[in-house]
């Protein structure tokens, strides 16, 4: 019996983006992983070693056209693909049995009103959707183990979740307003977070010695963190959520910037000791200790989401970091395969950040 | 009669930092000004290109030792030193009819306990302090004018103050809050903002592909918005701010998101046309038209400081750039000595932005 | 008689690039000049800033379509567009009495073989050709006065013609060979060599914490160089030059090292000397001092080319450091433009290098 | 019996710079290693996590004082120290049977000489010296089985070497010049190469759009690379080299430029067969198929080191890449231990290289 016979058999769709070739990374030094197919409509025949020089000597598979039945072969399959992939292949390889996790927005959101207004185009298998899991596992850590379809989470709402997890949870605990009524979220990205694409703007002089914000009427991920503030996290109070994302000139790297007012109730709360004890399982989860504050290169090309926290008398700023590649997406896609089929959360995740 | 003897004699302290080297390009092409001093404890005797090659073929000028009498020969001085040293030679210039722009703090905080809190040193000439002016020229342009000291302000202070200024007018205009009561101001600054220092902190390999904050539990440039806020722009009101400033691994560059919640009243009010309104006639702000979003390259290496605004329902968001070392430091005190001396204000800050 | 009767009429062709905009940065403040035209395929009706935000307050020329009748109208017509569209329109403008400089390669290179070979094009105005004047001021001066049509040189060609010049007119003038056959000219360029394309390649992802070589095989800069070498500077001998160009993760900056072994004859001369003196009156061409380095940043945004020279015994090492969009490229076209009207050869050229 | 029991007991002597922080993350995850003792002067007493928070949550090691009898407990020392120290601990840990691997130079230079002119201090140990192994695994990999003390190579020696090796080799089989006389080594090298240290020359600032050379005049790695080629290659012939090094704004990454004229009999060999032969069996070393050019990216954070070469009719370009702070430090010192104690020679440096 070969040694690959009982490895869990990966496909991946769409392989030729950062968190498709991030996927790979990752999943190259996973013990319990082969990948049997890697998909591609422009790559196909290639090696990923032609298109990733990187891969040399680490990777020989080769890109092929999507087949449906190949990928019915298969016991999971990651789409790193556009929006709209991925929901219009789910039925048939869901009546295979191949698990699926969405590194696209297709089963992120559950309000298809929203989905429609931010991704303009109309979901395809409402009825998956409604089954399919949000993959944050330190929220869904119980839904994500028997779920067939995970959505996996947007980057921006990774941190803001996660940053405002431990809050909701006092709040609704305390059964009372903690903070008050308006968070804002001012968060920053690397460029990679906007994709491997051939655009101007993108372009390494455009960028370099320059900061900008986007999105700022505006953001497909705000409805994502305010579903994971409100459905998600269950939270019985309403704030009101600011979200302005940003870009700064490095590659990898989200940092989101928490702003939120304290009611009095808030104020005698020692925040920092209910973070630390909302995470101290988590592995992937470090709550920094009382003084120092995150870097983003402190998670670079790692799994780890690190928090700080800065408590005055009448403000909170919770600091959020991660690597947008990894936490903030293929290496998340990842912990939710290993939840997924049962295996150590960590394997092929005990990558440590690369300093400097 | 030689060509330099109508020039101002200018002096410059400390020109080794960053913001005396940017003294020094700005100078050098100012039509009106004949730099006669330049001075370093650690370069006397040098060459200024030495230290600085991009300066080779544009400037001759030696390092010299400060000199109390030749300083007294020149018609301005300009400070580009640590906080604490103009405050020391302040007097003695000034008998000597002198005029001083002071780059450090020493002329930013009126409240003499602030400024021992915040630079922790007792202030060495209060009775000259109080007669000293912000140089904030579109705030304070009439006072500037007849000033024998200015306090050149810190680089956030300059996109805090200008960015809440017309909004600050309109509410005393109005006599009621138009915002509500805590104003977040998120702040991103390029390095060399931090100084021509050998730090481990600041070297490369732990800055590029980075991004981080500090100064969360506290930064000096708060009171002196908060100064700026509450006192030279006269605000009725006391609304709170929270500032929170990070470094974006760029060299220049300054980036400050304004999150403001508004009131009723402030809802309905076209904040676009009041900002517009209110800069119209400032050559070096610039009011982006609705929809356009700024990004610090676009003042790169120039004077213009430039406002893009977006307002919902409920929030109003102020996003401000600048040159840190230009309109933030150095511009701005060519700025000043241009309206002290009667010039045209744009004297030597003609410099178109450099982009790419 | 209006203030702009007098000046210069400019047209630039092609605008939307890197040279465009650098064009028009120096332009906007050269003295004796007025921007009349700006052309842009696809840009026209718009204004200027729009396209670039960091000329608002600068420019108010607005992008119009190729109008011949227009550009007939102008004085001196840039190109700044792809290779190929100046040889087309040269004929008319010269028949209007209209001056052409083009930055692209249609007048640089005089062999029609190896035009079309490296440019993939025939040439259409093999007789205009024959009359332009490849615009390297410090080699060409006296040509460039009377010229019509001016060649504006490749930003390679430059650092190594300039580089080589004053060792190739030694040797001419002891007439014996001073250096081995083989030269050797490893150069980097900064990103914006690449140009304001939207291409994979160049996207900030792909280049930030990364270098490489390119055109290894061969460059079509090679035979401009060794044009320059056995054509422009008339060579005696006939040393070959191999060379390796490379990307620098940095915007602007070019820096040349050309590697020579001196011949027994060449290991006599005072390599120092011979540079100083080749250049002492040349204002933008800068020899450091013996034991000074130079470092691209202390050219940034300029003009200056600056040399340093290191002479072991049988080794003679020169490095050259330019900005690649100004002495490379745009400023050199604004040279050889002053030196076309008989303007003082540093109008529009006075910025100061940008440190840091 | 614990798991740790069988695990090779490692030690690190100054452990604060890239290359201690370089050999955590690496020996991090080897299965067969244990840091029992990292040393710092400055750091004793406190967390390794604490000085690096990349390393939270993947190591808890404390820095300790340098103790010479616990530093005699462990199986192998790693130096990464300034020069000069491990020549002193050398003896005593020799006496107590543990390993050294020194990524100084206190072993790279077999030259006495040599060694006291270009680190200024006199060898202390000769006798060692003179027994130790140069580490350069793909040349010396049966000496290196048996060593006791290993000199990690340099990192530009380390591209020069093994760049020049195939070639040296084949000059010997066939016993006659391939290459004329001149070996021209344009090296590039990413800024973490200059150390963790509080210098001005290295602050962002400075460096950042920036490209120098360095050492122009001399540089202590030349006779490294010297010995490597006709001292370990053994080369029969006597090409001289020079070298001449750069700096990159960029972390990681090193990208040697090595320029050869061949000879006649050069001109009829395959050089792309040479080196695809030479390093066929060479995991960690990767020729590039034909026409395929390197780029350090592609070997970012990972132990590989790839090789591009174009021949010409005269001339051969050998372009080599690696990670400085792997293939060119830290990583090559963990190759060396896993011969050193008979263990896969690719455990723990299965690290992918990260892209982007």
């Amino acid at each position: 019996m070969s040694k690959n016979a009982t490895k869990i058999k990966v496909g991946i769709v769409g392989g030729t983006g950062y968190t498709g070739v991030e996927l790979i990374r990752l999943l190259s030094n996973h013990p319990n992983v082969q990948i049997v197919m890697l998909t591609s409509r422009t790559e196909a025949g290639r090696e990923v070693s032609e298109i990733f020089p990187s891969l040399r000597g680490v990777s020989d598979v080769q890109f092929s056209d999507a087949d449906d039945d190949k990928l019915a072969q298969c016991d999971v399959v990651f789409f790193a693909t556009p929006h709209g992939v991925a929901m219009r292949a789910a039925e048939f390889l869901l009546s295979k049995g191949v698990k699926i996790i969405d590194l696209a927005a297709d089963f992120r959101l559950q309000d298809l009103d929203a989905f429609k207004e931010w991704y303009g185009m109309t979901h395809e298998c409402a009825d998956i959707l409604v089954d399919s899991v949000y993959g944050l596992p330190e929220i869904n850590r119980q839904k994500i183990k028997s779920a067939q379809v995970v959505g996996n989470p947007g980057c921006y709402p990774t941190t803001a979740i996660l940053g405002l997890s431990a809050i909701i949870d006092e709040q609704n605990r305390q059964n009372q307003m903690l903070i008050e009524e308006r968070i804002i979220i001012d968060a920053k990205s690397g460029i990679s977070g906007a994709g491997r694409g051939a655009k101007l703007d993108l372009i390494f002089s455009e960028i370099l010695d320059n900061f900008s914000a986007y999105g700022v009427s505006g953001h497909r991920h705000l409805p994502e963190i305010e579903q994971g503030v409100h459905g998600v996290l269950g939270s019985k109070f309403t704030q009101k959520i600011r979200f302005v994302p940003h870009l700064v000139p490095m590659i990898r790297g989200m940092f989101s910037t928490i702003h939120l007012t304290l009611t009095d109730a808030g104020q005698s709360v020692d925040w920092q000791s209910v973070f630390e004890n909302r995470f101290q399982d988590e592995y992937f989860i470090d709550v920094l200790p009382k003084g120092l504050l995150p870097q983003t290169k402190h998670t670079r090309a790692s799994n780890f989401l690190r928090i700080g926290l800065h408590q005055d008398k009448e403000t909170l700023t919770v600091l959020v970091v991660q690597d947008n590649l990894v936490k903030g997406a293929a290496g998340q896609a990842v912990q939710n395969m290993n939840i997924m089929f049962g295996l150590d959360e960590k394997s092929g995740l005990n990558v440590v950040p690369v300093v400097p």
